[in-house]
């Protein structure tokens, strides 16, 4: 009797999830992860912090290495290996080795964790000195043209948070920077008196900000020295352009193999992360999952929902029984030394997903003021109808990012404005003031609502 | 007619809170706070840090002043005015203006706010050179004699929170410090694995700990310039002695009053801070409340529960309608670089509460290691029988205490360990790994739970 097979098509952060877990499962299965690109198990959300400088060894990001799954796991990494079909009714993948070996590898499970590959629909994303860093290929690429053409001015196109970071990081370098967003807001999906203080601060740090910026195209001089970014107000020039446009789905393989895609364009899959086709999981950045809020499918790829969905998909996939509810949308992130965090919807979104939402802003401490404590702007959202928190954004230099995961289990737990007034939330002057920005923000929101 | 009276008892946190609560529910009322000290609303968790040096001024502390309140808030504040008794038969309090002068006051509500005292009973108590540290008189008296007598060696009697912030702040100006716990464990409520890092610190920064150490009695040098603090395990000498042996609830004037004082020896009040008469509320530290994770009465006297209470003490004396359910015990502190955090039961607590409860302890950091993460050491308690989560503690250097919030959010809502192992706490490298430490000590509980 042959042994189970389990393969998985990526091996990043859902993928090497998956294999681990499965491999912790079941000691029997033979695990085998196929892996287009040289590397395995690397932190993608740590790719702005090479650019930056801090860190210096893009080894530091790899958490572990082929060699390691293959003698320490009993799992093995195919490397530089990409699969180009999926035929579920004979359970077999096809693949092209290092560029032109086609293999054909049999699955008894299989698990689908292709992540995302950057949003790049602009003429001239091709370019020399036009990059994207969304992997560690593209980023060390990026690294390699810092140092040796040493250009001195930045575009970055989009004004998200991944733009907000490589804007940091750029700065570090000595470049100046341009960011150019699309919407009329930066940040999207941040409430005005939080993406305002990401504005000010990115100002403050001689970063120039255009927002309703549409970029049509991108050119460049003969020798490409000079990269021109053209778009709705007019033009910018720079020595490096960056796209941060965001990240769609890697969903081509499951769509030829039949795979049912969601309504927000990814992968559709269940509480155990399987898809809609027998023995086939899905995980990570190529899926879509639910918001625990509103209740709907939505697509939200993160690193660390990627481990969760991972390590749910390895463990049935391996014969064991777990779920994935959701998620409640807590993103964080650093830009200078600002810390911005929000979890749950946003007003528009809790619009778009008809929840009566209704919003208040705070001004607070990190902590005891008398001790240095430093400002935190808080804005709360909550539904008027059935007054549940909806969402909770936070600001501020020091302390305030991982402030929201309270609200964020508040939102798991579906709590309601009354809930969270008396939370025994910690307090001591090195760490907190005697009244949380959350507390402050919910009994200014049962105000609001008396008013009403 | 008259305007309605409301008198409050005491007006540091909890009174001057209910005090303020009330004239915003109704700005028709008389509000009248009687405060035996010379200020009102001052950080009583804050005194440590007037003492280690890192708040060279005491008005630093004061939050609110008697003239504050009375121009801004109709809030007549009566300083250095002791309360001797309450008759609630004839809704008067008698008390003593500046030590001599009786008054008589009448009240249609009346809010009981007298907070806490120091536990002293060991004869030599008050010889010149030992203080506590519990109120703004004391820790100025302590802070003159630091000054005038300029002590090298400093005893701390009580190992506790209290005593270790006070042992830092004694470090920090220069005293050598020994540290006398009657207890043989250090910072009593947390798991060894959490106060043994607290023992570490203390040790490595030069603090003598001695365990098992009941303090008899302590005498003194014909000129006072030495203590002798004689305990179970033999004597020390110092030029400066300590008492934070804990506190215990004001309830000399409730009792009088026939007012019901609980099991915990607190006064005992409803969920709306009413106690057993009528007319007569009670907020803060001589409060007693209800412990949420075991449903038991508890005395567990800090400043964050006494604003809340005082607020729903205060919304209710004037004619409105506000809850206080309980806490969920969440206690945070700072000794030196490493923060302590804890919230929900101890493995004491909770067998003591009949939950059946199993720990487990694992290792982790604050944040992306290749950005310079901090270990943090997290014990994680839970219920066999129920699979709830009864607790949560953390220890490290960096990022540590607030880490607690999101436990004690998990605790409010009784959620189990099901619930939280896909919880969506925020990441990003520069503020949290990718796995949580609560997440990952979910994850253990659980396979523990397995294996058992």
């Amino acid at each position: 009797m042959t042994r189970e097979k389990l393969v998985v098509i990526g091996g990043v952060a859902a993928g090497m999830s998956a294999a681990s877990r499965a491999r912790r499962r079941n000691p029997e299965l033979e695990i085998m992860v196929l892996e287009k690109g040289r590397h395995v198990s690397y932190s993608a959300c740590g790719l702005p912090f090479y650019i930056s400088g801090q860190i210096a060894n893009p080894d530091d990001l790899i958490v572990y290495t082929q060699d390691f799954f293959r003698r320490k796991r009993d799992i093995d990494v195919q490397l530089e290996t990409e699969v180009t079909r999926i035929e579920p009714g004979r359970k077999i993948v096809h693949a092209l080795r290092t560029g032109s070996q086609h293999v054909t590898i049999p699955y008894d499970k299989l698990v689908i964790a292709t992540g995302a590959s950057p949003a790049i629909a602009i003429p001239g994303a091709d370019l020399p000195g036009v990059f994207t860093a969304t992997d560690l290929k593209g980023t060390s690429a990026l690294r390699r043209f810092l140092d040796e053409r040493r250009p001195t001015t930045a575009v970055i196109v989009g004004s998200g948070y991944i733009g907000l970071e490589f804007a940091d990081a750029f700065a570090r370098q000595g470049l100046r920077v341009t960011m150019l967003g699309r919407s009329p807001v930066l940040l999207e999906g941040f409430e005005p008196e939080i993406a305002g203080q990401a504005e000010e601060v990115l100002q403050s740090n001689g970063v120039q900000v255009k927002k309703n910026c549409a970029v049509n195209s991108i050119t460049s001089s003969p020798l490409h020295h000079e990269l021109f970014v053209h778009h709705s107000s007019g033009s910018d020039t720079a020595g490096v352009v960056l796209l941060a446009t965001g990240l769609v789905p890697q969903t081509s393989l499951a769509e030829d193999a039949g795979i049912r895609i969601g309504s927000s364009g990814a992968i559709a899959v269940d509480e155990r992360m399987l898809t809609s086709v027998n023995s086939i999981y899905a995980a990570g950045d190529c899926t879509e999952t639910t918001h625990l809020v509103s209740g709907r499918p939505v697509y939200f790829p993160l690193g660390t929902t990627a481990n969760k969905q991972g390590r749910v998909a390895g463990e049935n996939a391996a014969g064991g029984f777990a779920q994935f509810h959701g998620i409640v949308g807590t993103l964080m992130t650093k830009a200078f030394e600002l810390e911005i965090a929000r979890t749950g919807l946003s007003m528009g979104e809790a619009r778009a997903a008809g929840l009566a939402p209704e919003s208040v802003t705070i001004h607070s401490t990190s902590h005891a003021k008398y001790l240095g404590g430093k400002p935190l702007v808080a804005t709360l959202i909550w539904s008027r109808e059935s007054l549940r928190l909806l969402g909770f954004q936070v600001a501020g230099p020091e302390g305030a990012a991982k402030r929201v995961d309270a609200a964020a289990v508040a939102l798991h737990a579906k709590l309601r404005l009354e809930d969270l007034l008396h939370l025994d939330l910690g307090y001591a002057p090195p760490f907190a003031p005697v009244w949380e920005a959350l507390l402050i923000a919910a009994s200014e929101a049962v105000k609001k609502g008396r008013r009403a």
